[in-house]
């Protein structure tokens, strides 16, 4: 049937139409019911049913209309759209049976195109959990989500990457332990993400003396020329993933099958051979005590076995920021600075060292940390930090003194005189969003302390 | 924020609300939010912006005003509604988790309330699978459910029931099995349902002659006085039941746990305590193979267990319609026939009173079918037949000539002879309801043979 589009001006989280009553008798829909709308374009939209909606017409937001290429007052074709294949799949998931490739393939593939709804994707991944889930359907998501991108090849194996599961504020490591890595003329193209919840991701960061967008070809170049890299996770690689991702963020939910394919995903596009998990473990982490570090552990491992990647894990605690700053300019000026060794926070060094030792370890080093400590102390880790930032379109001769925080601030000085006992990381966060970040890059918030230390009546604790 | 309701004439799946997009900057919500609308009454519905509807209105469709018992100018209290806190027991299912007794009551509370969105509920039943999911979780669910309704007690025990899984059509046989239960002075309340997907259900063909639907004081007051009933459920009893179906069936999916519950609540509510369960086992049933049907026979029994109810599962073949008979009047007929002893068909006669002979010797009795079968024959079973449908305000003096079928038909005639190898159940409900079933209820389809029978060129093989 062809029906006019017209635009309701309508902001919607999930594609939605609405259609006369009598137009829908005619192509027989009825509320909730999927329609296929094609012009140059096809959108699949639910549809909503209304007698105040002329007949003839058909209502949609600019979301849907942008998917089949329609502008408002174009004919469009609107027909009935039959539940995909890939529900017989999801419903056979529900009822505790095992899916083989073609099954999960058709999911994740009706997924990318849009032809599941949001609640479809939702009984997926609600069904999809630890205990009616194995490894190898896993392996077969994983490999599948892969698939729905580009796959970079760099010409050379073994590929390193580590991968950090989150949930601790500050941490800046990322172009230190890849730094120390592509010393050793080691290959670690290293993604990262920007915040989403929290108050600056590693590559907000970066951002601010480096570019961190890049398309798979200049990945590849910059990997070439330098070893490493630290730039955005995009688009590019196992897109598909951030549409399970759109699904289970509003319910706040992110089960460990879909999230360990969704790593992994992304690691398989970029041919990581090796890969080192960095779990930080605390209350408010995703993996909250050691059991769950350890089963966690566990599965990545065999995942990784099931892939062909060797994975390593490494559990730390997440009970306080790592370092002292939380925020784009503040972070990278941290960073730096501890790259040129000026009054380094030993916990930064430690952490980004023994993970740096761990992959050289993985690559047939002996005693990774020493030697990772020795090339971060010997200014070998700094020369090769500015040769990738060079090479992603920074300056080579940067230095910590380059950037400048935000021009205000103020200081929060202790009542009384004690031990620094907790650090709340989710109130940190709350409060270095609060003074702007990631957004405003020079905002944050500084810690002069970090537990256990001492502080007297009227020390500053922080700056924001 | 106070807005007048305007009804956009809308019929939509799942509530929900459209504003303004500067309102609902004022309230602090984005599309797909929840938001609280308060009048007399509080709805709960998630929310779509549009700069087309002018600050100061909401427009909701009926089933939403009706909620809240507003009429379209109604000025309403509107509020940013947050996520129940069910969500997280939901979430943690989800990541593999154990529900305990609190956290299942939380759901079937926020559920029953409305508080959860279809996609919640789907999030909810999908990770309450089979793999993940444990008998008393399903115990605590089912308690939950039957507590939503009404509960009827008899004032004595036991109280027998039975409960067949469905999928087979041409079930006439629930008012014999009740009718011999009952004449051996054994209390039986069975309810029974309409078809949902089928051409007839036990409540449509029953309805032909007494009342199905009654309140629970008519229901304990028939069965007070005549030991059984074949009546109607309804929302009286464990309604949060349907809510979990209305999320479940635009995806098709029906999940054992859940509905094991669904189940097992509306026996609680009637106080049950020894239930029969009568599984057809088939291709085209909820249960395709022996694997299957002990497993599912298993979980109902150790359910039982829980609940403190004496369960049996008699499995049975579902290759074929039982009886001949398929629509409301067509049915009645068939069975008050079988009860008369006019030439019934054998199949029918076995099924009930071999579920019947199982009751019977629940109750301590020896050789139950035998007993069954003597009660069938003497006419016993006929004469307690007509006093439950004289109690259910039919006629004490019905007969299967009282009945007349729609005055048109057509039969079907063999084109070669040959035996009748199969008999495809799915097309036969697909030809009744085509033909008026069963809401026209003299419509539907009477079958001349059986699977087995040899038929000649010419014969007719069924009647529409």
């Amino acid at each position: 049937m062809r029906l006019i589009a017209l635009d309701p001006n309508l902001t919607v989280s999930e594609p939605i139409a609405m259609m006369n009553v009598e137009d829908c008798l005619m192509i027989g829909v009825s509320p909730g019911d999927r329609i296929r709308i094609a012009l140059e374009g096809t959108a699949v939209s639910s549809v909503m049913v209304s007698n105040s909606i002329e007949r003839g017409v058909i209502w949609m937001p600019v979301s849907v209309m942008d998917k089949c290429s329609a502008k408002s007052g174009d004919e469009v074709e609107v027909s009935y759209s039959p539940q995909p294949e890939s529900i017989r799949s999801i419903r056979k998931k529900i009822n505790g049976g095992k899916l083989d490739k073609e099954e999960i393939d058709s999911i994740v593939c009706d997924v990318m195109a849009g032809g599941l709804s949001e609640k479809e994707i939702i009984a997926f991944v609600s069904s999809f959990n630890v205990n009616n889930s194995d490894l190898s359907e896993v392996a077969y998501l994983t490999r599948s989500m892969a698939d729905t991108g580009a796959m970079v090849d760099f010409g050379v194996k073994p590929i390193f990457d580590f991968h950090s599961l989150g949930g601790v504020p500050g941490n800046k490591i990322t172009p230190i332990v890849v730094s120390i890595v592509a010393s050793e003329g080691l290959v670690i193209p290293k993604m990262s993400s920007r915040a989403v919840s929290s108050a600056c991701g590693t590559s907000d960061y970066v951002d601010t003396f480096c570019d961190v967008e890049m398309d798979s070809g200049r990945l590849r170049s910059i990997v070439s020329k330098v070893g490493g890299v630290f730039a955005c996770g995009n688009e590019d690689y196992a897109p598909v993933g951030s549409r399970f991702i759109k699904a289970e963020r509003p319910m706040g939910i992110d089960p460990w099958p879909t999230m360990m394919a969704s790593i992994m995903s992304k690691k398989i596009a970029l041919g990581t051979t090796h890969l080192l998990m960095d779990i930080p473990m605390g209350p408010e982490s995703k993996i909250p005590d050691m059991d769950a570090a350890k089963a966690f552990s566990d599965s990545m491992i065999d995942l990784g076995t099931i892939l062909g990647i060797h994975v390593e894990c490494a559990v730390s605690r997440a009970d306080q920021p790592i370092g002292r700053a939380i925020g784009p300019v503040l972070e990278a000026v941290e960073c730096i600075r501890a790259l040129e060794n000026r009054d380094p926070d030993p916990y930064v060094v430690d952490k980004a060292c023994g993970l740096a030792g761990i992959i050289l370890e993985m690559s047939g080093e002996k005693d990774g940390k020493a030697r990772a400590l020795e090339i971060f102390r010997s200014g070998k880790a700094r020369k090769k930090f500015l040769e990738i930032t060079e090479a992603q379109g920074g300056s080579g001769s940067l230095t910590s003194d380059s950037l400048s925080p935000g021009p205000f601030w103020k200081d929060v000085h202790a009542k009384r005189a004690g031990f620094v006992q907790a650090i709340d990381g989710a109130n940190l966060v709350a409060i270095a969003k609060g003074a702007g970040a990631p957004a405003d890059v020079g905002a944050g918030i500084y810690l002069f302390h970090r537990k256990g230390d001492r502080v007297e009546a009227g020390d500053a604790l922080f700056r924001i």
